[in-house]
């Protein structure tokens, strides 16, 4: 039996200020809970936030949202993991029932819950519990081999992102596909054009190290510009036609714009970046047929075929991790994600 | 042969000020032209815009862009038409040749260009001369019994404009689609969804001749609410959960936010309302994850199969004419349309 204060795990408490705390012990307390002791975590970009303070921190709170683990004990209603099952769990709980669920839009759930609040532990932590298990976490068939753990971890939230930004924009067979951030998600975004069979895959970035693990993820192209020289390079690069399919993957009115001047016309932009301070060019989207589609990723529905992918070897998207510390080193990671010296922090309790 | 001054065409002096005029005969002058004599032409939403002042007018400048008829003359170049052919023009004329007219996106054609500019004569008259005839007109097999006129005259822009907004809102077999707007457009949206095999059509509309039509053209609800009313009124429809597609026929703000309102999360509202005024909602785009595809409709792409479907009698979407006119009375027919007295208006030569 384990006691409170035997668990630790990270808390924010002001901006810039993360700590790795010893908290109570979670325990099952609902039919359709699991507890699950964390193999490895991450930190993602939208946990920078609120540690920059663009977010509001309610001191002491839990944060984190990306793991994989064990399961330990799961509540009286939980039929599709078991006690000793290796568990990715994607980036917010949903109880796989309701009508938006059952659609494949998890995110959108009726019953959705974050991670870090009164209905689920964060994820940066040693063990947690979180409720609708069935309708959130899913199995690998076997334990993995620890070599998979960061692709499989990947799975809970960028490759998922990744994943919906080309969906979302529709990316085909034979298709020219432009990734808009060098981030873990674009990365992500470029693996996903490459596997559903872009032709040419085009990644905006500037920084070599983030280039260099394009081109590994399938990347044909680089364009280091930005604003209009970026749109430029396109354009020569597509005899002035422009891409099949733009995944915007920052969030940003510039990345958006830049999205936008890409496109040919009938072109989508599936776009996966939180907005700040976008405006959605209208008259532009009318006068050339570009559509807009995205949004909060449904890592969920995504997790059976990426996982099975990444079982089968035909992806490694646990490459995003360039920096992997223990848990007790949490604001170490936060630092180097923050001050851009890591691409991705994985980190293991 | 015919003298100067022998056609006669609709022009415009100044808002409220349209005429019919005596206007230069034309004649082709390029191997690409044709020549047509129109059978019937009709007064466009758009044309409203430059007749109530909201648009600037040069005055005598000639207007109309949808017309069927038949071929007189043609170019050296031209292969698809010949003299005695019954052709429907698409609202803009596009060379069919461009990587955007090949990818069926003729409204972004490298070489678009307008009826009633220096390019081609304005639709609303005895005779169109027009540019790039292979890559704009298409043929019926036969000339058709002028029963059908008015539907095939409905190609040329309101039903390919409402089979756009169906096919970019993503509408299949079986979908709850709301159709927001009961103009002549709307109108044939409901047609579209219908034809695609939705299962539910709700026609949002408040005037009795214009839900009684859209009910015709297989609305299986009617909304007669707007704003929070017509949202509360889809969901109770939907169970709550909203619409499966959602076509914007209008173009305004309030149209755009009622749209984002109804459309379930992964639905993706198809617009092709010009847009006035509309800020698209980018934040619940994200977090439900609705879509946002349409523009200026490639009637030309589509021309082909809903020209089938009118001759095997599958649509009728000459309904939408509710008046018919001789070109003679066209002043009349702008004012009926301004005051609303009229759907949409049908001009014969």
């Amino acid at each position: 039996m384990r006691m409170v204060g035997d668990m630790r795990a990270t808390t924010i408490h002001a901006p810039y200020d993360i700590r790795l705390s010893d908290v109570p012990d979670p325990a099952i307390d609902g039919p359709t809970d699991a507890l699950v002791k964390v193999v490895a975590s991450c930190i993602c970009g939208s946990d920078l936030w609120p540690y920059r303070g663009e977010n509001k921190v309610r001191p002491g709170s839990r944060i984190g949202h990306e793991f994989v683990g064990l399961v330990e004990e799961i509540g009286s209603d939980v039929r599709t993991v078991k006690p000793g099952d290796f568990v990715i769990a994607p980036f917010v709980i949903s109880d796989g029932t309701c009508p938006h669920c059952r659609a494949g839009y998890q995110t959108a759930c009726q019953n959705m819950a974050g991670y870090g609040t009164d209905k689920a532990d964060g994820g940066q932590g040693e063990h947690v519990k979180l409720p609708y298990a069935d309708g959130t976490l899913v199995a690998t068939p076997d334990v993995p081999d620890d070599s998979l753990v960061p692709s499989l971890l990947a799975l809970s939230d960028v490759m998922g992102t990744g994943w919906h930004a080309a969906r979302a924009a529709r990316v085909k067979a034979g298709d020219t596909v432009v990734v808009v951030g060098d981030g873990a998600v674009g990365l992500c975004g470029v693996l996903a054009a490459v596997r559903m069979g872009a032709e040419r895959v085009v990644a905006m970035s500037r920084r070599e190290p983030r280039q260099k693990l394009a081109v590994r993820f399938g990347a044909t192209d680089i364009v280091a510009d930005r604003g209009d020289d970026a749109r430029d390079a396109v354009l020569e690069l597509t005899d002035g036609v422009g891409a099949d399919a733009v995944l915007e993957c920052v969030g940003t009115g510039q990345a958006m714009t830049t999205a936008f001047d890409v496109a040919r016309p009938g072109a989508t932009v599936g776009f996966v970046g939180v907005p700040h301070g976008v405006e959605v060019p209208i008259t532009t989207m009318f006068r050339r047929n570009v559509g807009l589609a995205g949004g909060m990723a449904p890592a969920r529905a995504y997790l059976p075929e990426l996982m099975a992918d990444v079982l089968a070897g035909e992806i490694e998207p646990g490459l995003v991790f360039d920096l992997e510390l223990p848990l007790a080193e949490v604001a170490e990671g936060y630092k180097a994600m923050h001050e851009r010296r890591a691409i991705k922090v994985l980190l293991r309790p």
